[in-house]
């Protein structure tokens, strides 16, 4: 993750009894429902509605994911969520899970979304209307 | 994924109706779970009961996971499962989630594993008995 | 459960390690995923394709659910499932999750499913066609 | 459930994407983990930390959930919990699942809790600081 990465977007993520595993921590697939959250709640706030009507949708091509340190079940964690790159078809994603308490960043996520046809589940651009809206998300120019 | 990774470890995936979301694929954080299942099942299979009563055990420092083609409810999958490398304290491993009916690769993921021990929270070194017991699988030696 | 239900339909279970909670078992929640797959298969293997495509459908509208003996990682179970009882726009399901090595029933699960129509989300009639087929399952008359 | 039930507890729920499965709505399995999310803020209420400390604990026996209307990715719903009865080894609790726009209750569940001793497995009296504690949350006396 690029140190430089400034987050315009954080959700609190509420923890379920069975995040954890036997290993005493959130599960590594429950961490991805977290990311899942900031996502969602990201483009939400960027698109409204409009995420889930629209034909033309982002979907993960790529996640890379780092374990810094465990969550566990009474932590305060939030997801914090940035675009960071826009390029024709797809975009960059980074994401921290914090624990709110100490400002701690406990796991980091690099994604790559690519603009798809929900109808025709092609490959397409993402429109300057998106980039535009993204970037006043982000302060920034795409 | 190195071309010339070869698979000695295979294990069938049940797949479950709430695994899939509303893009109407497997979701990626349940992509997740196929891979713990198949980690699950392949250390089991080495190690046996020892995998979970020994104070010295594996947990998962970073992963990588690409989407290429959806998971479908109907599929029937596979996930494959190899260690390729093994450091001091940290091994490799790689994996796929294959359509069995076609062999199609669907979904591939590489991650890193750190021995821990539970007890203490401390990285402990992969002993030599676990590069043994691990290179018997993989046939070959660590 | 009445004492005298005959199962016709067992599906075996795979267990995933997040399944397991910090109690050391299978979450309740994830039993209820047990069941639903139980429902699937025993549903799809009366109406194939059909269950998915068909605007008429089944859904859950009650669920009783007592937990006998906890779930563990390793346990080797299935799911049992019939129809003991079809009304006019609701059916009755019973089913168990058992454990093979020992045939020990471990949670039983009483639910009521409705027809319903996915266009128009009314309730619907469960036609003679789907006794029939259902009843052949069974091995009785609906 | 008992007309006159007064919820004195009620925690918000975040509702995650994959939630929501092919049907459009909360999988039922999910929403057992809304009730345990409840439940567990509920109990971490009355015990705080001697809840998950503590040799004595209680676990779920028997769960009956009646699903009245589907819960939606984008509804603002909360769980309210309440204990209804204490017995000697046991306690009766009743829940809904509440869409908080409108007060509808879309989901009812009522279920029975047993004391156990987690280092023995034997169930264990519901003592009378328990009653007291929970009697204080419940404004009556058990």
């Amino acid at each position: 993750m690029e140190q430089n990465t400034v987050f315009q977007h954080e959700t609190s993520v509420q923890i379920r009894f069975n995040d954890i595993d036997l290993m005493g921590h959130v599960n590594n697939a429950t961490i991805q429902e977290y990311f899942d959250l900031g996502r969602m709640h990201y483009l939400r706030q960027i698109f409204g509605e409009r995420l889930f009507i629209n034909a033309d949708t982002l979907i993960i091509a790529s996640i890379t994911t780092d374990f810094m340190v465990p969550v566990l079940l009474l932590d305060q964690v939030a997801v914090r969520t940035a675009v960071v790159h826009i390029g024709n078809k797809s975009l960059k994603m980074e994401q921290q899970i914090v624990d709110v308490a100490n400002d701690t960043v406990k796991v980091i996520c690099r994604s790559v979304m690519v603009g798809v046809n929900k109808d025709t589940g092609n490959a397409t651009p993402i429109v300057q209307e998106w980039r535009d809206a993204i970037g006043q998300m982000e302060q920034r120019t795409f």
